[in-house]
């Protein structure tokens, strides 16, 4: 790990700081500090040296300013539900956005609305829903997780099958540069062929350029019919056989989502959930339909469920109301957290193949926990080819969870898929991103030097330490 | 215009260029020269010193290698049909892409296509479509417009409404860098959040960040049933009618593509084409719906056909048969020449505001053509905010005619809208950049000189000159 270490910081600045945000804003006891230590990353703990909540972009501007005068790292952070390291910080000032929280504009005509960072995802959705209005990115922290976090991760969830990802959906951006300097890209307008697509190039950058500190968002109709059906493939070869029905319809139909859990993952969720929310059969594939009418559900429906039985499906089961619905819902959000209790620490993947590779890369991953003996439960949005996997250890299992998850991602590469897929580099993947991107990665460095010459936002994050 | 001219070349280079690729694919013939001097844009005509038709990627390395080593403008060129002066070169080497139209691999259990940049845009769809895929953006000039300018401009066309532009489909490419370095970006996967998104950086950069020589497209299913619709907006006060009926929809439902032609238009277009391919009304609106199923297909239009008529429409005509519905569509592509017709030249804008603001700007259009007796015709896509006009004028009406230009373009700014959304920047609308982007600009200047630090990639295009 290669975090750019800086010296604790003087009194000086501190004080200069709590004079921009206000005294009851600003932390540098330990206790306070601990608890911006982690995020979901296992076995990571890093303490910054202050811990900073601004209200509004020109303390932002005032605060960078300050840090770059004097080289001081600093590290933005939503709510910390990333999995990777990329919202803790070893030392310099710690930027928690949670503050600035207000949703700036609703405009329902043009179906846009212009956000702070710190918004919670299901509170936005929540407002923008009383105008039949969507942000549609469904990721399973949506509770908690903020629009500025989902920003910097290129987050998506449940539904990108059907509606992308975060980065489908920013139009605009605010953004504090290295400098303090405040500049605004991207327009609340649907297309653009004007100059650089700079907002792209933030969107997913970690804080990494910048900090993001006002995103305009586009927004969609709410979807007027829904439908969630478990489809349970029991053969042996339940795989293939979900995954070739996942193929077939694929090409004449896009789901909302298809989500597919593994039999290792169904028995943990029944198991600690203490109900059967799950049947156990070789695979469950779970698909969600969103529809404009009642008639074009059904015919959906239909076609899900005749390609499903011709591969051997044998038994499909639509919820019948929204409860039983929500109840599917828990139980694969429940998938990335219940493994965890086996054992001590979860090492979490987050890769991504072509989607035809996606039997390969599951029993790749099988092979693996066979091979080493590892309980790893593979959940996953199978029809993206987003695949997440679990390993649950002990401390003295930690090696071979790690070896293991170093042999799946190098297979992910050589099956011509990527380290992650939605939930960022952070801290965690740093050591896979030459190998990813080649010569592709002098570019982002060169990208990163123009915008932060000092290097002070969010260091040791993404980038490999160069080589002297 | 501040295009970089640069001395005509030494033979010993034309020598050196004949070698790469071949003496019968390089002419410095004049007659060959002029027939690469325009595109679309009107009365701007600007000739290479030499165009060269490379086969391959190793061949664009070595002729970038060289042009860079000598500081030689290159301006990589599809097939001519932007309307912004992007693809015509002020001396240096016009690099003639449309050899280079080879489907690399088309994957259809990933429903993922790699081709050359020269490919033909109906070419592709003709081979994806015997698998049932789809490239969805059906720009009105896809019988001849290439990938590899598609991407440049990161183009859109008559379906962007529910299916976005260029830049939602390309997951990957290959750039040659000014350098002759050859660079990967991106995978064959439907998301990532792995480092900084440099496929949207060459996205729309119109060919002044390097040569993009492979391209990597999602594709999706193509739709089971559709239908298209004239909806007839008679009154006084049609454009209200019209735009509030399309608001009420898009609440609801993303109909496939949503164009709005004016009364102006109507009329040429009957005019031209010699029958009455259109209604004469107000305002004709055109909906395009895309559906699974039949049933589905039927209450999109049921929805459609109620609001429009709380809308004031008198008449709404579903096509009964496929010829009838090509019918309708040739009316709209006709649309934006036969106003041609009537003068000697046009100048054809590409403005895109929220799209609550659509009524204003369109008015603030008819307002400016009253003022300067001008015959403005309108068209576009009026549910993305997208409006096209055209302005015929003769040379005597030449000033008058690019003061409304500018009028509308200052207008549409002032609105909170963009330039251009869909035709790209080139040499056109240069003049604007600094009133769009602001501050931004110089970001992007400094990410072009970190890719170009010679500033031979496409010189004098999208940027204004620097301030001594």
């Amino acid at each position: 790990m290669d975090v750019i270490i800086l010296s604790p910081l003087e009194n000086v600045i501190i004080e200069k700081l709590a004079e921009i945000v206000g005294e009851q804003f600003i932390s540098t006891d330990d206790a306070d500090l601990v608890s911006y230590s982690s995020d979901f990353m296992i076995d990571v703990f890093l303490k910054p040296d202050v811990v900073i909540l601004p209200e509004n972009t020109p303390q932002i501007a005032a605060i960078v300013k300050l840090a770059n005068e004097n080289s001081i790292a600093i590290t933005p952070r939503g709510a910390g539900t990333a999995t990777h390291g990329g919202s803790i910080a070893q030392g310099g000032i710690l930027l928690d956005l949670t503050r600035m929280n207000k949703i700036k504009e609703l405009d329902p005509i043009s179906m846009i609305a212009t956000v702070e960072p710190g918004v919670v995802y299901e509170d936005l959705n929540r407002i923008t829903g009383k105008s039949g209005l969507w942000f549609p990115i469904e990721p399973p922290s949506g509770a908690v997780c903020t629009a500025g976090g989902m920003v910097g991760n290129n987050a998506s969830g449940l539904m990108a099958l059907k509606y992308g990802t975060t980065k489908d959906y920013v139009l605009a951006l605010e953004v504090v540069l290295a400098d303090g300097s405040i500049i605004k890209t991207g327009k609340s307008v649907l297309k653009s062929s004007s100059g650089y697509d700079l907002v792209h190039l933030f969107v997913g950058s970690e804080g990494t350029l910048g900090i993001i500190t006002e995103i305009t968002l586009r927004l969609i109709p709410k979807p007027m019919h829904l439908s969630t059906a478990f489809a349970s493939f029991p053969s042996l070869n339940g795989l293939n056989d979900a995954m070739n029905a996942i193929y077939e319809i694929r090409r004449v139909l896009t789901p909302a989502g298809i989500e597919l859990i593994d039999l290792q993952t169904q028995k943990a969720i029944n198991e600690v959930e203490k109900e059967k929310l799950v049947p156990e059969v070789e695979i469950l594939v779970i698909f969600e339909i969103h529809e404009f009418s009642a008639a074009g559900l059904e015919d959906q429906k239909d076609l899900i469920e005749g390609v499903a039985r011709k591969h051997n499906c044998n038994e499909i089961h639509w919820a019948k109301d929204d409860e039983e619905r929500d109840r599917m819902w828990k139980a694969r959000k429940a998938a990335t957290v219940v493994s965890v209790r086996s054992r001590t620490s979860t090492l979490l993947g987050d890769l991504i193949v072509p989607i035809k590779h996606v039997p390969a890369i599951i029993r790749f991953i099988q092979e693996v926990a066979r091979e080493k003996d590892l309980l790893i439960s593979i959940v996953g949005h199978a029809a993206d080819g987003n695949i997440h996997y679990l390993i649950p250890f002990n401390q003295n299992e930690s090696k071979k969870a790690f070896d293991a998850g170093d042999a799946i991602v190098y297979k992910t590469i050589e099956l011509g898929g990527s380290i992650t897929a939605e939930h960022g580099v952070g801290l965690e993947k740093i050591k896979y991103m030459e190998l990813e991107h080649g010569e592709s990665l002098s570019l982002m460095r060169a990208i990163k030097k123009i915008l932060d010459p000092k290097g002070i936002m969010n260091p040791g994050k993404i980038f490999p330490a160069e080589k002297q």
